[in-house]
C-alpha cells in the first residue's frame, strides 16, 4: 500500500494512528497540502462526486432558489432554520438538531475522529427586515434577490458538498458538524456561533471551523476584525439655554468626549479604527438638553488593540463627564453618562502558515485560483478570538456575485464557473476534515 | 391758567411750544413723572375713561375671548390681523392698513405732533402651529385657551384703551401708531417689528415703543436679550468605518467645536449665555457620516457681547474643521461646513432712567404696583437695540394668568384687579405719549 496523506493536523498534531482507515502525517516536518490536494483530486471517488455536481446543477440552482425564497430576518431566522434542519436530516446525518440559540447542527460522522469536531459553517440570517420582498428574479443564469449570495448560497453549497460525498461515498477522518448559524450579521453580533463556541454542547469540542461565507473563491478571510460598538448617553438637568445658563450642558461633556477621541492614535498594522456613526438629541435650540447621545464603532484584528482602544475610549467619556461638572453648575444635577454595548465581535487571526489556511490555499491553487488574504467579519471571528485556526472561504465563482446587503443583491450560476467552484470548495472540506483513503 | 405738566419728552426734548393744546416741560431739569402720574390719573377726562372700562368689562372680556378664537399661528396671522384691521378701521383711525410684512397699522392723530410717533404695539402671532384648539373655556372669571394671554389680551387691551379715549375724548400730544406685529414668536425672529423700525414707511419716524406682552403689570421689561441661533451642518465624504478608516470625519470636527465652544468665558454682566441643544446626523453605527447638525444658541443683554461671542464661536467651527482636515485624509473629500443664521434678534437696553421707564414706573406706583425691571426677548428687542426708547409693559393683573406657550394658557379677568390693570395701562400710555390738559 503505498502510503498517501490525505488528512492533515489543525492546530495540532493528530496521531489517531490506532485507525486503520487513515494514514497520517506523523513526522515533524510540515504537511504537503500541495500533494495533499492533489491526492485528493485525483481520487476516484472525489472526481465521482464532480459529476454529480455537473448531473445535478440545476437542482443545485433550485435549492439556492427555495432557500432564498425563506424569508430569514434578524432574530428571526426560525422558519429558515426549521427548513434547513428538515434537509439535513432527510440526508440522514446525525444529532439533528436546533440548539437554545437557533442554530441548525448536524453530525457528519468521520472514519477517525479524534472525537473533537471539523465545523463547517454557513448563516441563516439575512440582513433583511420583515417584509422585505425575496422572490428570486432570473435572468438566464443570472439571479437576482436579497440575500442570495449571502449567505444562502453558503447554505446551498454546503447541502451540495454533502450530497456528492454521500452519492460518491466520500468519507472522511474527522467528524463534521455542520452549523447553519443565527445573528452573523449587524446587531445579531454573531450571536449563532458565540453560543456554539462558548456555551453550547458542542463548546470546546470543535477543533478547526470552515465558514462557508465567502462571496469569492479567490478570497481567504483568515483575519477577524474585532468590533466594539457602544451607544454612549449623556443625560443632565436640562433647562433654558437663557435662564438656566451655567448648569452642566450635556452637549459640551459629549463634544469634549468626541473631540479627545478624534485624538487617538491607532496602528495600522494591526489594523485598528475608530468612529462616531450617528449621534442625537435634545428638543429645542433655546433648551439646554437633557439627553445627547452617540454611536461609536471601534474595530481592530488585534484583540490586545482593540482592548487598549476601547479602555482609552471609556475613560475619555469619564473624563469628559468629569470635565463638564467641574465647569458648570451640578446644583440642578450633573452630567451622567451610560455607555451600553451594543456590538462586541472578537477580533482573532488563523496565521497564514496555520494548516487549515495553507489546505484551503494548496485546493485552491490546484484549481488555478489565486488566493488572497483577507481580514472581515465573519463567524470565524469567534474560533479565531478563541485560538481555534478558523477561516472563511467562497461559496461562488469569482466575479459571479455582487451587491451583497442591497436589495439588487445578484449571483451568476453559469454552469461551468459555479461546478468549478463547487468542487474546490468540496476539495478544501476534504482537505480540512481528512479525506479518507479511497484505496483502503 | 395754572400750568400743568402732563406730557413727557421721550428721549429727546421735545420743544412743541407753537401748540396750544399743551404744556410743555422746557426746562432741563428732569420731568416729574410721579406728578405727571397724578395729574393724569386726577384728570376728569381719564375718570371718565376708567367709568368705561367698568361699564364695559363684560365687552372687553367678550372682545378678548373673539380674538383668541381666531387662529393665528406662526406665519399664518393673515385672518386675526385682518380682523384686527377692521376693528382699527371702525374706531374711526387713520391710515388703517396691513404692511408689507403683515402688521396692522392705525394711526391716532395728536393735537401737538413733531412728526414723530409714539408706537404702541400688541402682536398677533401665537407659538401654537395650525390645528390647534383655540376654544375658550371658561370657569368663572378664569378663562382658558392657548394664546389668550401672550399676545389676544395684548391686542384686546389696546382697543379697551382706544374705544375709553375716543368715549371721554381723551386727546394726546403725540401721534400714536397703534401696530398689531407679526413674527414676534420663535421662528418669526420678531420680523414683524424688524420690518417697522427698519424697512417700512414708518422707520425712523417712531420716537419710542410701548410694548404690550407682559403677563403682569409689575413686569417692566427694559432689557432686550439679543439672541443669535445658528444650524451649523458639518458635511465630508463618508465611508465604511473600518474600510474608509483614516478620511476625516465630520463627527471629530463637530466634537472639536463643541468642546471648544464649551471653554468660552461670558461675563454674567451684562448676562451672556450659550448652548448647543439639538444635534443629529449620520445613518449607521459601521459608517462614516456623511452630514451631522447641530443647533445654537447664543444670547447677551449687550449688543458687543453677543457680537464677540458670535465671532468667537463661528471662528471656532472654522478652526475646528481645518484641524479635522488637517488630522485625517482629505482624498475622497475635505469636511466643509455651512453656517445657518436661523434667528437673530438684536440685544438692546433702555436705561432705567430713561423718562419711558420712569413715566411708566410712575404710573405704576400710582396703583400701587411695585415694578421690577427685566430682561426678556420681546417686540422692544428691536427698537432697543436701534436705540430707540421702549418697554415692554404688562397686559393683565399681577398674578392673574400664566403657562404662556402651553396649551393650558389661562388669564383671569376678575373685574376688580382686571379694571385696575386696565386703568393704569392706559395711564401708562397717557403718561408716554403726553395727555393733552383737559382744561385747555
Amino acid at each position: 500500500m503505498k502510503k498517501r496523506v490525505l488528512c492533515m493536523a489543525v492546530g495540532l498534531l493528530a496521531l489517531s494512528t490506532a485507525s486503520a482507515t487513515v494514514a497520517v502525517a506523523q513526522s515533524p516536518q510540515p504537511t504537503n497540502h500541495a500533494e495533499v490536494a492533489s491526492s485528493i483530486i485525483a481520487d476516484p471517488k472525489f472526481k465521482a462526486a464532480t459529476a454529480v455536481f455537473d448531473r445535478d446543477h440545476e437542482k443545485i440552482v433550485s435549492e439556492l432558489i427555495e432557500i432564498t425564497e425563506i424569508p430569514s430576518p434578524p432574530f428571526k431566522e426560525k422558519v429558515r432554520a426549521e427548513a434547513y434542519r428538515k434537509k439535513l436530516a432527510d440526508l440522514g446525518l446525525s444529532n439533528v438538531e436546533i440548539d437554545e440559540e437557533g442554530n441548525v447542527l448536524a453530525i457528519r460522522k468521520g472514519t477517525a475522529s479524534d472525537g473533537k469536531f471539523v465545523a463547517v459553517i454557513a448563516h441563516l440570517d439575512t440582513v433583511f427586515p420583515e417584509g422585505t420582498e425575496v422572490k428570486v428574479r432570473r435572468e438566464g443564469t443570472k439571479l437576482m434577490a436579497p440575500g442570495i449570495g449571502d449567505d444562502a448560497k453558503g447554505l446551498t453549497v454546503v447541502l451540495a458538498y454533502l450530497r456528492a460525498m454521500d452519492e460518491a461515498k466520500i468519507q472522511t477522518k474527522d467528524d463534521i458538524l455542520i452549523v447553519g448559524s443565527v445573528g452573523e450579521e449587524g446587531l445579531g453580533d454573531l450571536r449563532g456561533v458565540k453560543h456554539l463556541f462558548q456555551k453550547g454542547k458542542y463548546k470546546d469540542k470543535i477543533k478547526s471551523a470552515l465558514i462557508v461565507d465567502g462571496g469569492d473563491m479567490e478570497t481567504v478571510t483568515n483575519g477577524a476584525t474585532g468590533s466594539k460598538r457602544y451607544l454612549v448617553t449623556f443625560r443632565g438637568p436640562g433647562g433654558h439655554s437663557y435662564g438656566a445658563f451655567g448648569l452642566v450642558n450635556p452637549a459640551f461633556a459629549m463634544g469634549e468626549a468626541m473631540a479627545q477621541f478624534s485624538r487617538t492614535q491607532v496602528p495600522s498594522n494591526p489594523k485598528t479604527t475608530y468612529s462616531i456613526g450617528v449621534i442625537g438629541g435634545g428638543t429645542s435650540v433655546n433648551s439646554i438638553p437633557n439627553e445627547l447621545w452617540m454611536q461609536v464603532d471601534m474595530r481592530s484584528v488585534s484583540v490586545e488593540e482593540l482592548a487598549k482602544l476601547e479602555k482609552r475610549f471609556l475613560e475619555i467619556v469619564d473624563r469628559a463627564v468629569d470635565t463638564e461638572n467641574n465647569a458648570r453648575s451640578t446644583k440642578e444635577g450633573p452630567i451622567t453618562v451610560t455607555k451600553e454595548l451594543v456590538g462586541d465581535r472578537p477580533a482573532g487571526k488563523t496565521d497564514e502558515s496555520n494548516d487549515i489556511v495553507q489546505a484551503v490555499s494548496a485546493v485552491l491553487k490546484a484549481y488555478e485560483y489565486k488566493p488572497k488574504y483577507n481580514t472581515s467579519s465573519t463567524d470565524s471571528n469567534v474560533p479565531m478570538s478563541l485560538g481555534i485556526p478558523a477561516v472563511t472561504v467562497g461559496r461562488g465563482a469569482a466575479g459571479k456575485s455582487d451587491r451583497s446587503h442591497s436589495l439588487d443583491e445578484w449571483v451568476d450560476v453559469e454552469k461551468g464557473p459555479d461546478v468549478k467552484a463547487l468542487t474546490a470548495g468540496l476539495a478544501m472540506l476534504l482537505s480540512v476534515s481528512g479525506m479518507t483513503d479511497s484505496s483502503l
